[in-house]
């Protein structure tokens, strides 16, 4: 029987674990598989801290140009978008297939990485960069290949959810859960990546890519992130029965125009996407066929990322052993993304913030201003006056164009009696 | 490019949403996949019927031999386990790969079907068979490839789930949902399949064979309906903060026995699985590496059945076109299942519902009898009398062996005080 090499580059948190898990099961897979997939090479800078991997004899090495001639498969584990791009070209050059989790690397190269693979009939696989352990990428190109995407909504960011649970759950304000989440190690130092959502957003491209075909470039998506949501905004989610959620959201139209967003979104709590907590991931998919599903897991992680990552690698394989290395195109050709929708086209419900002086009259104000954009209040309330004589009045909108919200915002700016910013976060029905 | 040919026989529900699917999105399948996969064939004994689907010319046929010589992929969707069973054998003599959403028939006569297939160079796809429109047979033979799977929980039967959702939230009894489920078409007129649970064990049989190795036979499931549930179940359930669904478990214990069983179980109200309700499907899967996991969706019906379906026929039609029939072998060697877990070794907490007449000291007898046989109570609760002035004694146990359970409650039946026959439900905590 053929024996696959497999090499990783990167032997970090992830690549530890993937080390761990082709160690550990090797005969599992061969059981399950008929195919011989050989951990061969692990290639990184350093090469003698412990990982708590025991690694064979030979396999180390600091040479990754090394491992890229010696293996069959090589799994780019090393992030960022600078070496792990030279890495990965190389390999693709020398015909090898490459399996990934670097989103960041995908969501902004993704055209140019596809084509050299294309170009050396090879492949690039990489289940890993979106929803951690959940066959999410597999499920949309393969068990949904039938379908039309009518649309998706995606928890893809577990420090984000791991953060908005805690506020909610222990009614913490967002600075205290972030430093605590730092210090457990669930948040980075620098934690801009995934609370301002651009990890969410490279993640959303990838998935809006898989369901409508050409590489979509993560400067398409709209991001927000979390760090402007405070405790009355869970609060008053909750008392109109909404949580809050940083969601990737991907919805194509009905004249074929593309919306993919990512921002903070008010969900009904009892849809299912609510009830994921804490470092979880899941993504729902709408098809034209299957209708709702929802899968679940862990986002991220050494282990749960490792069983994503071999899997890719055993699928790989299986193609090696047939002689088939591109069993699936990677997208479509001959479609763009032209028609994506204006962030000021985009329609939705908004859950609105207001802060004003407790005044009387000042509803009225709000209320007659709103009506003059077309903008419909659908639930209202104000919160308690606080110490300087200021209150919040909350307000959950009818379904309205962006455009119209960001021009009455604009406006409310400007009247006297609105102490504070206007603080707009979008809803979905689910 | 080369062209699949596609035949389905069996023009029904899911044949006519396969077909309907198939013809749809011919170009949508091309553009992601680079194989034109055609439906060529459709055969039934009813070609006349109106079945709301626009079929081309000449595709239609009473002659299913016909079919299964002119096409590449034969779909059997007949049902049954007689001459589906024939056509199906039939198909993979002359080297045909089957799609299938027939449970019964593999589960029933899995290991002969199987080794049939390798005898002539052909495979068997059925992703349709469990789960409906869900991808978890692909997510566990490709996605989870790398992970020993630790336990599986499904909800894996729509009709039951139905049912049991409306019993808790209309407050109806069993007879009375069921009734109106069969009138509204979401049960059978004869709706043992569904509600003894035989339906659930043939999906859980396929689960586990996948999970573990050899084809289960499905007599090894232990099965156990819900015919039997009353309102006071789902009441006192309810109070101490569970859900009772229909659940199929698949574990494998330290020492590699292997337990399957289907049963009514209670669940934390707080657990992802018992969100899911009405008709909906979901199976949560912990791998060694990958944790928990869970999967949503419809369970059955024309579109998501189809979807599951469809994406198995591109499945196989990539590995036709490149020339890889058996990309994956289906089961593994040399593994069998001797060595399941007893009945009576059954461990689990345990939901007791004793009715008894309402006098002083029946109480301290039954908790008396419980404790003697080594039979822990947790909790424990007292309905009101009824009008022939008995009542019901609810007991959670701690973990016991399901032997302990079974000789408990012979002995309780044979006290002067119990007045019926005595329930008990087996409880997960997932």
């Amino acid at each position: 029987m053929k024996e696959i090499k497999v090499g990783i580059i990167g032997f970090g948190t992830v690549g530890a674990g993937t080390a761990d898990c082709l160690l550990k099961h090797e005969d599992l897979i061969r059981t399950r598989t008929g195919a011989t997939v050989r951990l061969t090479k692990i290639a990184d800078l350093d090469i003698t801290t412990d990982r708590g991997v025991k690694v064979p004899e030979g396999v180390l090495t600091t040479d990754a140009m090394e491992l890229i001639r010696e293996c069959d498969i090589v799994v780019e584990l090393v992030g960022g978008t600078t070496v792990a791009k030279k890495f990965m070209e190389e390999a693709l050059r020398q015909g090898k297939i490459v399996v990934t989790a670097n989103k960041a690397l995908l969501a902004k190269y993704g055209n140019e990485i596809f084509r050299i693979a294309a170009e050396n009939n090879s492949t690039v696989h990489y289940e890993a960069s979106v929803g951690g352990g959940i066959p999410i990428i597999k499920s949309l190109r393969e068990g949904f290949v039938g379908n039309k995407i009518n649309r998706m909504y995606g928890i893809l960011n577990g420090t984000c959810n791991y953060i908005l649970t805690r506020m909610e759950l222990e009614q913490l304000g967002f600075e205290e859960v972030l430093a605590d989440a730092q210090r457990l190690g669930y948040a980075e130092a620098n934690p801009s990546l995934d609370i301002d959502g651009h990890d969410t957003a490279h993640k959303a491209a990838i998935l809006a890519s898989l369901a409508y075909g050409e590489w979509l470039g993560v400067d398409r998506v709209f991001v927000e992130g979390i760090r402007e949501l405070t405790l009355t905004d869970i609060h008053c989610a909750d008392e109109f029965g909404y949580k809050i959620k940083l969601l990737a959201i991907i919805k194509q139209n009905a004249d074929e125009q593309l919306e993919v967003r990512v921002h903070p979104t008010l969900v009904p709590k009892t849809s299912s996407i609510a009830s994921i907590s804490g470092v979880f991931n899941g993504v729902m998919v709408n098809g034209d066929f299957v209708g709702d599903t929802l899968f679940c897991g862990r986002g991220a992680g050494r282990e749960a990322t490792a069983s994503a990552v071999v899997g890719d690698i055993v699928d790989a394989a299986l193609d090696l052993v047939n002689g088939v290395p591109c069993r699936l195109p990677a997208f479509r050709e001959g479609k763009n993304f032209s028609t994506m929708v204006d962030v000021a086209d985009f329609v939705t419900k908004c859950y609105m913030r207001i802060p004003v002086a407790d005044k009387p009259g000042v509803l009225g104000k709000v209320a007659t201003l709103l009506s003059q954009h077309g903008i419909s209040v659908a639930k209202l309330m104000q919160t308690s006056t606080d110490a300087s004589g200021n209150v919040e009045i909350i307000i959950l909108t009818h379904e309205t164009k962006e455009g119209r919200i960001s021009e009455a915002v604009k406006l409310l700016a400007d009247m006297p009696e609105v102490t504070d910013k206007v603080h707009v976060i979008r809803m979905e029905d689910l």
